[in-house]
């Protein structure tokens, strides 16, 4: 039986697309030095058990994240941009994020809301580009 | 052609289950006298505007709506009963709302996600003492 | 020369109104027991330090505080109960206060301003009462 | 009959300076392509049905969005900028907003008013330069 | 070996005294119908695996949530109550308790911290009395 | 008898190490033309009433400040980076400071945590490099 650990990466790869984007493996790289275990909770808990789980589709799921970090704030603007990578890897399209991030305005108010939009549109963007030189 | 106005209550109807749990028409009957525009805005922007967008589906609407609730934090608990029963109007099940819940632990922590959970328990209870009156 | 304590108490005497509402000198004797600085804190700080400064008046001072209070969200009901009174007393009318909460809609959304609104209302009927009584 | 996106554009202009620090249609243009709304649902309703309201003034309007930004903290920095700028065309002096800020320290605490005040002098600055350009 | 869960409940009992206060057992058990799970990730992820951790006490763990929970608002009174019980069952003192709200005035201001002490003051009542109760 | 800003002086020399990392002293001085008083009030109120009181040491304390930066998400980086280095001055070690932030993965969730341990990890070189030269 596979462990935590290997059912979370299963599942992490599924919301990535190491060609587009950032991801999360470059970011638990980055601090790996400081905090080896860091990476391994990501895999094993937020992904191995939490993502995991059944009831809630894999757009579902984006969706609600998506849609917590935009309310965060823009403070959470590293997490929202590799966020909005896991939400179109995950089947979400570029107008249906978009259209979230408007649904917030009522909840949130405006300014939260243009950052998210400003954020994903600079993704949307660098994810074309990438497209254009794989072509 | 319809009004924002009417549009907007329409879609709030759609949302509004008046047998089952607190509603949005409570809501700006409290708040009537002294800020009469309130029912106004939502009615027309919140709903006439907002919801009544393309791209994604009510479930989705709902789904981000109550994500964000969640992730304010039990400040929003008021708003957040009454989203919880907007969701389940909007066709979300009682586990996909738990599930969306679960979702936000790694991203919001667990003080918030348990506070939202208590808030969905008494919901889904009340909504099922008020069927047993009907049924 | 006035000491900072009494320049506060005085200036705090000029934000209460005894007779109306909720007013720090009930909250400071609460938590009297286990903190006694607490009261010699807001006092010398808050009043005699930066509310007794220049450059902003007393309705500028109360319209500040009140819309970031509104904006902390409902977890900060009691004080937001006890500065809609100080916002009263400072010489702000109800229908000054109700403005500047539905001000914030587009920029917190709408639960957090419809939960200071159904604050509002409690706090001016109330005082409604509180001067019935006094006729 | 004015439309609301006519009525909205006109309070608009009498906050915006466009000559002097960002503003709104800047920013509008910026998000056109991936959110065309976004622009019509900030004159229409943030400023035809909000900010046009009465028994408020434009600058107790703008004190009270500034006070509300400085509270949201550093994550709404870009708001925050052109909300400075936004206040000073409604005729806050530099002095009443370093003011608002200073008063904000007992409610949020140093580190967001820190932010905030750092943001403002650099809009000081900037607009400071620009009238020295126009000289 | 024990397992995560063995692990999780050994260290949940150190910070655990089911004589006093309010304790998680309560609580997961309260959710334990619609989410089942949410009491074991508690146990597992929360107490298994990050308070079993090394080069931080058990003291320096509970400040360290102390202090997220006063910074998090009101919204989450339920938790800080719970977890001023869990600072006192890991060794901090009352005094101790207290200094470390009063060290947050100045980064969160006054009112999250007057919210604070007044939760902090209630359970230091209950604790009483059930110490007389036992006496 | 020292002034309460000779006392918040001294106190603030504790926590601060002019060879390492940002200071609060290149803070005030940055902020002194448009705020003079600010640093007056870091000094005298922060520093000579508030963390010069008893009941918790210096570790105790720049835990607890620590801990509620990393809970204000990064809106707060700034003081983030200059509290990481209050940390270290104040006699943390690395290690702590690395558990702390790992403590509030289940209480403010990961991305918080993230980065916070990217700006801590800054810090740590930019210390590092600092002592190489000094060497």
């Amino acid at each position: 039986m596979k462990s935590r650990y290997e059912q979370g990466l299963e599942i992490l790869r599924e919301y990535t697309d190491e060609e587009k984007g950032t991801n999360h493996f470059e970011l638990m790289k980055a601090l790996e030095d400081i905090s080896p275990d860091l990476g391994k909770y990501i895999i094993e808990f937020a992904y191995g058990d939490i993502y995991n789980r059944d009831h809630l589709d894999k757009k579902g799921r984006a969706l609600t994240v998506l849609s917590s970090l935009v309310t965060q704030g823009s403070g959470s603007l590293p997490q929202l941009e590799l966020h909005i990578n896991t939400a179109l890897n995950a089947g979400l399209t570029e107008k249906e994020i978009v259209e979230a991030m408007m649904q917030l305005i009522p909840y949130v108010g405006f300014p939260s809301v243009i950052n998210a939009l400003t954020q994903a549109r600079q993704v949307f963007q660098e994810r074309d580009n990438k497209q254009k030189t794989y072509a």
